[in-house]
């Protein structure tokens, strides 16, 4: 009925005297001994020779180190031996819920949020299946989880995987997120079955503007939720310092070859270091793009030395932008390169919210590290004045974004205010991107939970924006096809949603952030009621689908409209995306989320209406084209009070106030 | 001659026909047995009840956790018990050495660091005296450390303060980066004295433009050099978060103030919620500096009103620039408010390198939270029409500067090739501000390695720069006085530089960038030497004295100029920061560090100059005054051919390739 878990670590500690070969004999006997688990050399410096060092087994050297560390090396020994197995076998969770006394009238989030003391994630990590060498804490609360666990888990079955989509926002902010915070408290605190939440990361600029924090609320949270608001595990950031890593890149790479010669271009481009000049493996990859074979720096001809020299980008036609992760208004039309350095070659630009840059849609469309830097150096930023495309590879920036996004690849466990866990990962904007958490969150959460368990994730806006994107472009991404969607507003619209999973309405009452994840219970049941029916998902249109005709089976089966009516520039960008192969590309609406039409003020279910393509643009690395209905805004601004006049820190207690 | 370590943990497993009663006695039993330290409650869910789970003991409580995590918890338990003797005694660390097999040739750097496999973090932190709590792992290889740690080692008399300085770099790399790491090597991993060695965190700009990485070089590095040299703990992403919040509220805010009446600001700026009004504490603030004692907003009179929601700024008067990690020369001079929603107000400014930032400065002259906080809110941004200095305080964001700072403010642990302990902390820019690491990162390290212990820093550029602020800026903010000054390159003018420590001329022929630590072992010893010997250390100049005196000073002691001569400009800005009470910040000369003179081809000593202030700007918040000699570039570009054709990341092997 007990037992005893107990760790054989054995110290040295010899007197002063001992000589080198006494030490080593000692040492020598330890080695052979199956029963000592570890030594410590609790010796003086000076005998601590390099002989006696690499006479101790490494396996058994514990010097230097603790008994926590001891602990957690042999704890690897029995890990390493055991990882076959849990691999392969299901088991539930044995969580440790963390217990909620609400309190009526429901204090405010930051309040709510602090009042409960996180499980330590490492604990956390424990719990859900995950080994130790497979995270990487940061601090106390969160931990990034390594993509390693996909091939380890490979053999695992999926678990149910339900999609939280919403028309319009309640009062008292009790969103989508809140729905599916309560929804995975309820699972897992409640109902004892394995299940994690995936939310988008949000951008820190409305944090400090309008918004306050987007950690769900009441008593439905990620908690803490001002680790969770500001900058987390630091991805927001990465995607802005390669985002601007490639803006820098361009103008730097049109004032060069505007102010030299090829020759000169050539020399710098691919210089003679100790006698040598040689291409790099990424200058190669474009060799390859410009159909030149050879790869010996002098035998190039003077046509081709030319070509690949000359980007040409042509400066009225560079559709990358910078970005800040911050509501900068004055920043949304600018003209950059105005100092003399730059020799007069200045040009109108702008710079939108991070979120918005491709970067940040492809880091929540990537399979992998590898899929992710190809996405990456595909990225057009612009067309040549001939007309080609000019790619983030051209400019020899690929490898460097792989390398600024190797840790944001990988998803950020932090936990509900019940205990139970949340992958935080990517947050697209939801226009002119697709608007969903990341897939990779999404595919490590089904392995975790395994056959039995529920993985819960959001789609941003309402669903004729958020889902019908989940659908056709997440889904058809990843390969994953959704169990269950929990709608958190009626709409008569949503069998028109591109397919047939199974349909929640919810009349199922939830007071989850009054009451937790308690309050969420009958949404829970419901869910899992709803998870053990079949599916029968398809896509709204085929890949192979013309993009013309692609546009307005959304337009008609989604939106309800009559028909589109496109532009001249849009049919133009329609011949040029066909022409350079991009035709098969699903397509991303950037539309406003305000009314299934493209005008705002019509409320419920307009019909009779044409929907207009303003101008069509590509997000090649993403994977996606992108039609704009109307003008869509990627900077927000800040208002005459921002709710930064409320933000503080006590120096003295380090307790944050005003995020809400 | 043998010990061993033992964890005493009971599991209760009972059958599934238990009663709650009979648990509960078996855990009132466990509960009083002294030889159990802890209970794992591993049962059938619905035997954990509330009752169940609330008569176990909560220090004996292992349910849902590992043996590891019930390790730490003994290991916590211990560690209370013994928190106030270790804080009271001095001990040397039993620092696990890495062995060092230098090869012949030198490889490249990233090639060496990534031969050597890093101490984990926690490990580390552990042999140097650091308690569980007072860290924040950050992945495996670094760990933000709690400044808490101030307070536990109060007592702690401090270890002996080491400044490496020099003039010129050396050819292949060996700098004074690399001279701090190889001088602490040798006197931690050779001499086995405790030691530290304190580094500026490195700009991402440069890394990917022209420089490559910046953690030393040779056998003398910090590792992983990759973590070193990119996104670190986020830091600096921090500072261009807080740094274009501030410009983006000054830019808002003068639109704001030019499109609204002072009856509309005043009712969006102080607005009622649920029927009440009142003022933030950080408008507070603003209304003391203004000389208004009344805090009830529907008190004040109009012209109050006025003044208080009035901040004027003029928009040719503002000094604040926005910033980013990213070498991107197009954005040295720029055009904002373009698009139409900003209604014409367009202005000229500029981007500059984040390190650059007023904010960053702060971060390295910061004595606390609490310091940081008040800095951070008296930052200058610009002045009013009437010539009256407006500060971030007054724009509102103050408090939520400091929300994003509060993790920035803690020093992060790194190791050396060899395994001693380095701390990566700020990374001002050495021309306009300070070029030092942080003066808490220092403080932190003193009182880690003890009285006998030692702590190499460092100081950018030459010594006429890095050196002379190291004294006179970061010595005065921080209250600390070293030891022993390393200098690695001689110089002639060195006793002009503001005091007398023990002057160590590098005559001492230092290996270490071939071989490492055990190169150095003559500098370590020498080092040790001199730092037994007293300092007598003294400023260079007195607060007290005029600001044109001070500037004087500096210029005939430390440059050898005759004289200096002040511009209009410059005399105005000293007329006008005398009058604002600035006169007894001190100095920050923006100067070249290719000459002692202001004309860089004027090499060694040159004599018979007089020095030019073109101009004087000041840094309220960091605390210093900076006389601008000649024109200095706050934004570098990127070469033809950036070094980022280089790097590249193999998605497989997760291997970087190309830093060096």
């Amino acid at each position: 009925m007990a037992g005893k878990i107990g760790l054989n670590v054995t110290q040295i500690c010899l007197p002063r005297e001992c000589t080198e070969d006494e030490i080593i004999e000692e040492v020598l006997k330890l080695n052979e001994d199956p029963r000592v688990h570890g030594v410590y050399l609790h010796l003086p410096p000076a005998s601590l020779t390099s002989r006696v060092l690499n006479t101790l087994r490494p396996e058994k050297d514990m010097s230097g180190v603790g008994p926590l560390t001891a602990a957690l090396r042999m704890q690897n020994v029995v890990q390493s031996s055991s990882r076959w197995a849990q691999g392969q076998q299901y088991r539930p969770w044995t969580l440790r819920s963390l217990k909620l006394q609400p309190l009526s009238p429901v204090p405010s989030d930051i309040e709510i949020s602090r009042a409960q003391t996180p499980k330590p994630v490492d604990q956390l990590a424990q719990e859900i299946g995950l080994l130790q060498e497979e995270t990487e804490a940061y601090g106390r609360t969160k931990a990034k989880v390594r993509l390693s666990l996909l091939d380890r888990l490979r053999e695992q079955p999926d678990g149910k995987y339900v999609l939280v989509a919403g028309i319009t926002p309640t009062p008292l902010g009790e969103g989508k997120s809140t729905v599916v915070i309560g929804l995975v408290q309820a699972l897992s605190a409640h109902l004892k079955l394995n299940s994690f939440a995936c939310l988008r990361q949000p951008s820190q600029g409305p944090t400090f503007g309008v918004k306050g924090g987007a950690a769900g609320g009441g008593y439905a949270q990620v908690i803490p939720m001002e680790e969770f608001n500001l900058h987390l595990t630091g991805d927001i950031h990465a995607i802005t310092a390669a985002n601007n890593l490639v803006a820098a890149a361009i103008d730097a790479r049109m004032l060069h070859e505007a102010t030299q010669k090829d020759k000169a271009l050539y020399s710098r481009l691919v210089p003679s270091v100790n006698g040598v000049r040689r291409f790099s493996p990424i200058q190669i990859a474009r060799l390859r793009r410009l159909g030149i074979s050879e790869i010996d720096p002098s035998a190039l001809m003077p046509q081709e030395v030319s070509s690949f020299v000359r980007l040409d980008l042509d400066p009225a036609k560079v559709t990358w932008q910078r970005v800040v992760d911050t509501n900068d208004r004055f920043l949304r039309k600018i003209t950059v390169g105005q100092a003399s350095t730059e020799k007069g070659h200045v040009r109108e630009t702008q710079f939108d919210i991070a979120v918005a840059s491709e970067i940040m849609a492809i880091l929540a469309l990537a399979d992998g590290l590898g899929d992710m830097k190809t996405r990456l150096g595909r990225m057009v930023v612009g067309s040549s004045r001939s007309g080609q495309p000019v790619t983030a590879e051209d400019l020899g920036v690929s490898g460097a974004l792989a390398v600024l996004m190797k840790d944001a690849i990988k998803p950020t466990l932090m936990q509900t205010l019940e205990g139970s866990p949340v992958f935080v990962h990517a947050g697209p904007f939801a226009n002119i991107a697709h608007g969903n958490s990341s897939v990779l969150a999404d595919k490590l959460a089904l392995k975790l939970v395994g056959e039995d368990g529920f993985v819960v994730t959001e789609a941003g806006f309402g669903a004729d924006i958020g889902m019908e994107k989940f659908f056709n472009i997440k889904c058809r991404a990843s390969g994953l096809r959704p169990n269950v969607v929990v709608l958190v507003a009626t709409v008569r619209a949503l069998k028109m949603h591109g397919g047939g999973p199974n349909v929640l309405l919810n009349a199922v009452p939830c007071h989850h952030w009054a009451r937790g994840g308690r309050g969420s219970v009958e949404l829970a049941q419901a869910v899992k009621q709803a998870g053990s029916q079949p599916s029968h998902f398809q896509f709204l249109y085929s890949q192979e689908t013309p993009i013309v005709e692609k546009i307005r089976m959304i337009a008609q089966k989604v939106y309800g409209a009559d028909d589109i009516e496109l532009s001249p520039e849009a049919q133009a960008k329609i011949d040029y995306y066909n022409q350079q192969g991009y035709g098969k590309l699903p397509i991303c609406m950037a539309k406003t989320h305000l009314s299934l039409s493209h005008l705002p003020e019509k409320k419920g279910t307009p019909t009779g209406f044409t929907l207009p393509i303003r101008d069509i643009r590509a997000s090649i690395g993403a994977g996606f084209i992108y039609p704009l209905v109307g003008t869509m805004s990627t900077m927000p601004g800040l208002p005459t009070r921002p709710c930064f006049y409320d933000i503080d820190l006590d120096p003295v207690t380090e307790e944050i106030t005003g995020l809400f």
